[in-house]
C-alpha cells in the first residue's frame, strides 16, 4: 500500500525541470551552444578556489576518524559559531552559536523551520511570485501555504492584500529577498511596513507570528541596492540561508537556519531543530563541508557575471518593449509576456531555441522568468533570439 | 507558537548521548585514556585511502562548476548506476539504476522508505531490542512502531509472537541484521522464516507488507558467520543503506535506498522517494561524496579490529559469568546485566569509569550494549574494569 499522496505529486512535475530537459535534447539536435537555456537556477561561476585549498587541507592533514566523524546533529560547534560571528560582524547582530543549525541547504532549513513553528492546520502566507517549491516543503508538514497576490508595479508588497489576508490562523510569513524569479530585492522601508503590520497582527491576536526569511540570494545584491538584513527589523524573525548561490556549491548541500536572538524561544527553537531532524531523517550536513564553508563566510564567487548579464538582458528587452522591473540582484529577471498567456509565450520563445520559464509556475500568470546564470557571451547570442520573438509579436 | 511536539521530544534525550557527554566531562577530570567509554557507536578506523584520493582527485582536476553543482533529486546517475552493479555482482541481484535513491545515510533512507510505504495510521513493527532513534524516526511519519518482545535465547526472532502482532494494519516490518544493539546476524533460516509468514500474511489480508531491512552494518560480519542477503528472499524488499560503518564516514551522511526488483511497484517508490525528498527538505546527499563513494563500493575500512575486540571482550566477559549471545558482526555485543535492573547495573559499572548503555535503551530491559568501536589496546585495559564491576557482585 504505497502512499498514494507522493504518488500523485509526481503528476505535477517541476515545469522548470521539464524546460531544462527540453533543453538538452534539444542540445543533442542542433548543438547545445545553439540552445539559449535561461530555465535553471544553476550557478555558472566556479567556487572560490579558498574553498578548494581548504577541502584539500582537510583531507591531507586531518585525521580521518575525526574528520568523517558524526557531527553533533546541530552542527559542528565551531562552524555555528563562525557562522554567528560572520553574521554579526556584516549586520551588527549578536547571534551565539545557540542561535545556529547547520543544515543541507536551504530546502532542509525552511523544512525544518516550518515545523518548528507551526502545526498542521496552521497556514503560512507567501507573496507571489514565488518560488514553487515553497509549495511542497509547505504542503508536507500540514500547514497551508496561502499566496498574497503580486505587487504588479514593482514586485514588493502589496500591503492592502496581505493585512487581508493576514488572518488569525497565519503563525509564519515566508519572504524571499532577493527573490526568485522577480530579482527583486524587498527595500528597507518593505521590510519596516511588513514588521509594523506583523507587530500589531501579534497583540490583535494574542500570539507569536514568525517572519521565515529565505536568503539564498542574499550575497547576489547589484551595486547601489538598498538589501536590509530582515531580522534586524523584526524580532521574531527565522533565516534560512544556503552557500549554493554565494559559493556556487548546490550539490553539496550546505546551509543553516539563524534564529534571531530575540526571537521568543530562540534557543529552544534552534534545539528543537535537532528533534524534527530525527523525525526526517536530516541528522546534519557532511562534515568536511561544513568545516570547509566555514573558512568562506566572508568570500564568495565571482558573482559580478549576473549583474552584468542582467544590464546585457534589460537593456535589450526594454528596448524590444517588454516591461520589467529592474532586478536587483539573483540572477532572475521577470519580464511581462509579450501576451496574456505566458505559457503559449514561453511556447513560441521555444521557436527560437529560448527556454524561459511561464510566470504561472510562480504564481504569477502574464509574465516569465529569465535565469540569467549562464555565461554572458551566450547571453550575448542570446539577443538576436529574443528579437525574433519580439518580432513575432510585431506582425 | 511553537510546535509541542518537537519541544516536548527534548525531555526525552538520547540515554547514548548523555553517557558520552558524561565520558567526555569525566575524561576532563581523570584523563580520557582513563574512561573506558563504551557508550557510542563511532567507527574508530580511518576511510580507505582510496576515498580520501578520489575526493583530491576530484577537487583537482573536475570543473568546479560540474562537480559542486545539483545532483538529481533521486542522485547522480552514474552513481545509482554503480550501487545497482555492485550489489548485483556481490549479491546476485538485478537492480537498474531505477532500483536506487542515494540518501543522506540511513536515517534519511528510512525516512523515505517509511513515508512510501506507509500512511499515517498504519503500523510498523519492529524487534526488540531495536535502535532507539527508530521510535523517532517512525513517530514522526504518523506510523505506530510496535515492537515483538525479544527472542532472548538467540536474538532471532520470536515467530510465535511476530505472527501474533502481525495484525492486517501492519503495513512494514523493519528489520536490522547485522544488529545494533545484540550484534547478531539473522540467519537464512531466520530470514526464510520471516519471508514466508510475511507472505502467508500478504495473502491472508490482500495487501502488500513491505520489509524495510536497515543494514549499515552489512559489511562489519565475523569470519564464517551465516549473513544472506535480505531481499534475496523477500519480493517486497526495500533496503537501506550507510556508507558510515563500512567505510568509516558517519559525518559525511551518505546511503541509499534499493528497492528490490521483484518489489511490487519498485521503480514508481523510488520516484516517490523523490517526491517525499521536496517534502522534507532532503533533496539529495552532497554531490562529491556520492562520487568518492562510487569509487570504494567493494572496499571497505580495515574492519578486522571490531572481531578482535569481540573476541577479546566475549572471552574475558563470559569467564567472569557474563551471559552473551556471541556476536555475529557489528561492533555491538549485548550481555545480560548482572542484576535485573540494567540501568542501576551500568551506574555500578561507572564507578569502574565504564560506560555501557543500559537495554531498557534498546526495548530490551536487563541487557547491556558494549560498542566496542575503539582501540584494542584501550579494550585490553578496560578488562580490570570489568573485573572490578563483576566483583562488586560476587560480594
Amino acid at each position: 500500500m504505497i502512499a498514494k499522496q507522493y504518488k500523485n505529486m509526481l503528476g505535477a512535475k517541476s515545469a522548470i525541470r521539464e524546460m531544462a530537459a527540453y533543453g538538452a535534447k534539444r542540445g543533442k539536435e542542433i548543438g547545445p551552444e545553439n540552445v539559449f537555456d535561461y530555465s535553471l537556477g544553476n550557478p555558472s561561476v566556479p567556487v572560490p578556489e579558498k574553498f578548494t585549498k581548504k577541502m584539500i587541507s582537510l583531507l591531507e592533514n586531518e585525521s580521518p576518524v575525526a574528520l568523517h566523524g558524526y557531527s553533533p546533529t546541530l552542527g559542528i560547534d565551531s562552524v555555528r559559531q563562525a557562522v554567528a560571528d560572520s553574521l554579526n560582524q556584516r549586520f551588527g547582530m549578536e547571534y551565539k552559536k545557540e542561535h545556529i543549525f547547520m543544515t543541507s541547504g536551504a530546502a532542509a532549513a525552511l523544512a525544518h523551520a516550518f515545523r518548528a513553528v507551526t502545526v498542521p492546520g496552521d497556514a503560512i502566507l507567501t507573496f507571489a511570485p514565488f518560488f514553487p517549491e515553497y509549495r511542497f516543503y509547505v504542503n508536507l508538514t500540514g500547514a497551508n501555504l496561502k499566496v498574497v497576490p503580486p505587487d504588479l508595479a514593482g514586485f514588493q508588497v502589496d500591503f492592502q492584500k496581505f493585512e487581508e489576508m493576514l488572518t488569525e490562523d497565519v503563525t509564519a510569513v515566508l519572504i524571499n529577498t532577493p527573490n526568485n524569479p522577480s530579482g527583486i530585492v524587498y527595500t528597507t522601508e518593505t521590510i519596516q511596513q511588513l514588521a509594523r503590520i506583523l507587530e500589531e497582527k501579534e497583540k490583535a491576536y494574542g500570539h507569536e507570528i514568525y517572519l521565515i526569511s529565505d536568503e539564498p540570494y542574499r550575497e547576489i545584491v547589484f551595486d547601489g541596492v538598498d538589501a536590509p538584513y530582515v531580522a534586524k527589523y523584526y524580532k521574531n524573525t527565522i533565516t534560512c540561508y544556503s552557500f549554493s548561490k554565494s559559493l556556487s556549491i548546490p550539490g553539496e548541500r550546505i546551509g543553516y537556519v539563524a534564529v534571531s536572538p530575540s526571537c521568543e524561544d530562540a534557543e529552544l527553537i534552534v534545539e528543537m531543530c535537532g528533534q524534527i531532524s530525527r523525525g526526517i531523517g536530516h541528522n546534519c550536513p557532511s562534515s568536511i563541508i561544513q568545516l570547509a564553508v566555514a573558512e568562506c563566510l566572508c568570500d564568495t564567487s565571482d558573482l559580478s557575471v549576473y549583474e552584468k548579464n542582467a544590464g546585457i538582458l534589460y537593456d535589450r528587452l526594454t528596448k524590444l518593449g517588454f516591461e520589467i522591473v529592474r532586478p536587483g540582484g539573483t540572477f532572475y529577471m521577470f519580464p511581462k509576456a509579450l501576451e496574456a498567456d505566458s505559457q503559449a509565450f514561453c511556447k513560441k520563445a521555444m521557436e527560437a531555441d529560448l527556454l524561459l520559464v511561464p510566470g504561472d509556475t510562480f504564481g504569477c500568470p502574464g509574465y516569465f522568468r529569465i535565469a540569467y546564470c549562464i555565461d554572458t557571451e551566450k547571453v550575448e547570442r542570446s539577443l538576436a533570439a529574443f528579437d525574433r520573438v519580439a518580432a513575432m509579436y510585431r506582425k
